[in-house]
């Protein structure tokens, strides 16, 4: 299956090649090997007092879900993270909110690549046997979407540069309205920094005591935090493509078109459902001025992309717009992204399929190209993962604390997501829910792509076929 | 397309071919026709003031909403089934439910013909261009499942009478035990027949004041009206090819082995879970002794196959058992059946979908067949359809009662899956209210049914193919 074509003999080759083995081999293992080692660091280094800012220990069970909140950019929280930490404790969550941002966007390129490369492989034998002979020359990876293999080096580098000079504007963008809101010339720095990685890595933790309070009706603040998030949620492989072909629209990868299309309609749907159901509850939105409210209304539904950013409290939010949120935020944003949830390009493939089979089609077609039948099967797979954790981690989680369904949900998903929007209940669980909420936050996370790169990398040979029979549904 | 072999001279097979040439070239159309016809008569026969137990008119949203409940077999009320209604109000809603779970079983029956004649061309057209040239003689649907086409009357009349045996022996069964419990020969005949019809038919009205009450820990009434909604909810073509092939079970088709198997694991997992969950809740089952407590959890997890009779206060239950209900209720019962919900086999091919991906299998396969996978684009369909709908619903009652989540969604799929528990929320509902939740019975059982049959029978030439192009998902 696989071929060493050149044999290599720097240090650092040798390296990527053991790691890209290692990948290759089990993406999978890799993925929670990885992970799971990012959370016991980061547990130890906030359990130990230095952490603390008054050098307290920190309860294991906490250290242990605020490891997990940041090493997933989740950004629930079961302490106060404005004030808990000392600067030693800080330091290692923005290190570790960036180590898991970017971490989790070259792991799904890695899976992309073994994927893609199991793709390529697959297709030239899918096209050996098809009756088109021109589909041997271009693969259904289309050239801005394929990473070249053997580059995981030079792909974390890419990805960490793009990450860095994206996080840096940001923080160029809010530092000035930072001094403007009366910080200190060095506490705004530090802040900026921290807001522009927790935005654009999707965390949603904010350094200041007060959140985003402050900042509830400025559009300024609101509008750079959304586009970092926005940037943040579409994905490594959108940005890398617009970044080289935003002059050629039309020739995008029907997956960047398809990421943006997805994501811009469930921002606009969200952001009318969001303005509509709150427009007059005085204790959200309703007491804002009239440009105000769909501002707002915006941002948060920007965030359930999975940003996290609250400038209201939730606990007071309509239950209908909490399950407006709730839907958005299980779907989440697009693939190999910061972003949690099932990721936009799922949501849009089943609505694909059922426009398919209500027009009477044979294929799935999108954009002027046809969707192969089995990427439904993976959709389908990962959004009965989804479904599975969600009600799973609910069912416990009510019966636990026999808080009501609308806030149980609603931080369920959030933590599945990696949203972290949180109606205030995470705060409240008993150390069995903290520990049940951080399972989901990692399944949400590190199992939804390790388990849509598994299942797309697992093929088996079929000896025969059997018979085909058809059984009635709906 | 169609073609007219034998002329026939007959009335009643003229009228025969005028049916099914109206149910073949519009099926959807014909299943609304029919459900909205029935609609209307039944709300003019509860409109009017003799069908009033005092002789006053019941207002017209009430009656609508009565007899959409009927028609539809939900269950759901809005005035107390056993004291508003006359002798002729009563009457005429045994009538109706009758009319309507039947009338469905044979709608969805003729639509599975539609549908199945159409696979026996489009098999033909497979056939010959595929490797395989015995895979013409035996077509997808096999000779249990397959209905042979223009005997819609004959149909029609094996259901109808397949229907009331089953009701006969099911009043025979509940007779001697209302006696016992002090009724009078009129009473108990009148109230076994009520019984039995709306256990079959899957409607779950109580013709006494008391509902289930007095028989909250009996098994032997639990038992049977369990069976008789287990019957009802399994659907005709399962019942009809047990009839004729139990003692062959092997030779069983796909459809009726998926259907049992699903409908079983359902029922167990649901009940264990019901139980394990209510077991310390004394305001249900947690005052019961220890055979009576898991009796009564599996009696309720058959009910939500969309049975809906309920021995306990669903209000009182914990949110935990309420959601597991409503995942229950939102799969419902079996194709062609007097239930509600996406169905069993939908959910099961959602499943299959998501095995053969984790496996890396090609194909889909159950009971050593192969699924052939235009099915998971229905079943997709079919589940897309029903999430939209309940939460469309959910959301917009919400918004209007700002009643819990965890009432207002048990409410709605109850609704949606034609099951009819509830934790009361539907009484107190406003007219509106009372009319989305309306809109909802009839989405969820004349929509899927009509739903699936038109997709299923849609299909597009295409005259050329577009280039294969494959976004991320996951
Ligand atoms: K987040
Ligand atoms: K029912």
């Amino acid at each position: 299956m696989r071929t060493k074509l050149v044999s290599r003999t720097t240090a650092s080759a040798r390296f990527r090649d053991m790691v890209d083995d290692f990948a290759t081999v089990s993406p999978a293992r890799f993925a929670i090997a990885i992970f799971t080692g990012l959370v016991v660091v980061l547990t130890t280094l906030l359990a130990l007092p230095i952490s603390h800012v008054s050098g307290e220990q920190t309860s294991l069970t906490d250290a242990f879900f605020t490891a997990v909140s940041t090493i997933c950019v989740t950004g629930l929280s079961v302490v106060d993270m404005a004030t808990h930490w000392s600067t030693f404790g800080n330091v290692a969550i923005l290190v570790g909110l960036q180590v898991g941002g970017i971490g989790v966007l070259t792991l799904a390129s890695i899976m992309g690549l073994v994927v893609s490369r199991r793709l390529g492989l697959r297709t030239r034998l899918m096209a050996a046997s098809d009756s088109n002979p021109s589909r041997i020359h271009h693969g259904p990876v289309s050239e801005s979407q394929a990473i070249r293999l053997g580059e995981i080096g030079g792909l974390l580098a890419t990805v960490a540069l793009s990450a860095l000079v994206i996080e840096i504007a940001v923080a160029i963008l809010i530092f000035p309205r930072l001094l403007v809101a009366g910080f200190d010339g060095w506490s705004a720095t530090w802040q900026s920094f921290y807001y522009a990685a927790s935005a654009f890595t999707n965390t949603g933790f904010t350094p200041n005591a007060d959140g985003l309070e402050p900042f509830k009706t400025d559009p300024w603040m609101l509008t750079v935090l959304a586009l970092a998030v926005f940037l943040g949620s579409v994905g490594f492989p959108v940005i890398f493509a617009l970044s080289r072909g935003w002059r050629n629209p039309r020739r995008l990868s029907v997956h960047v078109k398809l990421t943006l299309f997805t994501t811009v309609s469930l921002i606009v749907l969200g952001a009318i459902a969001i303005a509509v159901l709150e427009w007059n509850n005085t204790a959200t939105i309703g007491a804002d001025d009239a440009v105000s409210r769909p501002l707002t209304a915006t941002f948060l539904s920007v965030m359930t992309r999975s940003g996290g950013f609250s400038p209201i409290d939730l606990s007071q939010a309509n239950g209908s717009s909490l399950l407006v949120m709730d839907m958005l935020m299980f779907v989440g944003g697009g693939s190999a992204s910061t972003a949690g949830g099932i990721k936009v390009t799922t949501l849009a493939v089943l609505f694909l399929a059922a426009f398919a089979e209500a027009r009477g089609d044979e294929d799935m077609q999108v954009f002027s190209r046809r969707i192969p039948i089995d990427v439904l099967r993976l959709a389908v797979s990962v959004t009965l993962w989804g479904a599975t954790i969600v009600a799973g981690a609910t069912i416990f989680l009510l019966q636990l604390t026999k808080a009501p369904l609308d806030f149980v949900l609603f931080d369920v998903i959030s933590a599945f997501g990696t949203s972290g929007l949180s109606t205030g209940l995470a705060e409240q669980l008993p150390d069995a829910g903290k520990i049940v909420l951080a399972a989901t936050m990692w399944a949400g996370r590190v199992g939804t792509v390790t388990l849509a790169a598994a299942l797309a990398a697992a093929q088996r040979r079929q000896l025969f076929k059997r018979p085909e029979e058809r059984p009635i549904v709906g």
